[in-house]
């Protein structure tokens, strides 16, 4: 494989976490989605339902990148070293495709790490979270928007990068030329292969 | 073919305009480039000199969905109402690539137009316009911020949009995965034919 990790940040409801597993399946390679939230509670000793509330919490400042003891850290602090940890460690063990978490900006210094990130167009979203996830909500767009403004805000804080700015990717795909084509695309271009 | 026009916004010295030559010649099908210029110059009774520099001019409000007989519009308004014509016309003929001049936007209500933007890192585009196109400057890093910045208000003007904003593009290709491979994934999507 020319890119043997292959992460996926993604707008929810965009149908990123499918694409993610249509990968995985074909490749058969493991996915890290949300079993990384049990391995970094784990890690953290933190409680798993603190560590999947992470992303979505609003806090003060940067400090990943400052030297303090980690046990001293703010909580949201110690949940993004032991990701950190978890994330380094997945990769060390073989070829992996990894939902979210900062995964591009963690494995930034590795060479065969693909860094996608998968879209859409909001009513696409909307239709995709109410009629396949079933989530509900009274405004599906400003919930959807929310969640955003949380990606996007965890990010930023932790990497000092722009969440979605095509910059921080290889290939960013918006899912509404199809789920398979978008993992076809994908796969493509970790592989090496090219279309016959 | 599943898109039969291809459009191609790009950053200058991503690579972008040889990775529409590749796939117009793999596709044996016409690639506007440079030629439109003559084209919207033909159309618009201006000189081919004001068209081509259009893009880089400052101007001062967006008029072009308001009523006005095209005669009376400023002079780069005009450019950009034969622009549209021209490309309209182009892409009524055939299957084409059309690179640049916010087509991706003139034909935003045809099912069959692949929108995609190239961009690469700083220092890949500066190597690149250095190495291969030439081009020299004092300050090749400002050089290419100014040529971003006219692209990206040039598009937001006449437009309304945001320039190299994911949504407004099915794909994104950073071209350090190689200009052949940005061709072939470009080329595999437009066609509908997955790899072997």
């Amino acid at each position: 494989m020319k890119y043997s990790i292959i992460t996926i940040g993604r707008e929810h409801g965009s149908g990123g976490r499918g694409i993610a597993q249509m990968i995985a399946d074909e490749l058969q390679i493991p996915l890290y989605d949300r079993k990384l939230i049990q391995m970094i509670a784990e890690n953290s000793g933190l409680a798993e339902s603190y560590v999947a509330q992470s992303e979505m919490r609003r806090t003060s400042s940067f400090l990943y990148n400052l030297y303090f003891d980690s046990k001293n850290l703010p909580l949201d602090d110690q949940v993004f070293l032991a990701q950190a940890n978890v994330i380094q460690e997945v990769a060390k063990k073989g070829p992996c495709v990894i939902v979210g978490r900062c995964a591009d900006y963690i494995l930034r210094n590795e060479p065969s790490v693909l860094n996608v990130f998968v879209y859409a167009p909001m009513e696409e979203r909307i239709r995709r979270i109410a009629e396949e996830y079933g989530e509900k909500a009274n405004d599906m767009q400003r919930y959807l928007q929310k969640i955003d403004r949380h990606r996007s805000s965890y990010y930023d804080r932790f990497t000092g990068e722009k969440w979605g700015e095509p910059h921080n990717y290889h290939l960013l795909l918006n899912s509404t030329v199809g789920l398979k084509t978008a993992a076809q695309q994908i796969i493509t271009l970790a592989t090496g292969k090219e279309q016959a």
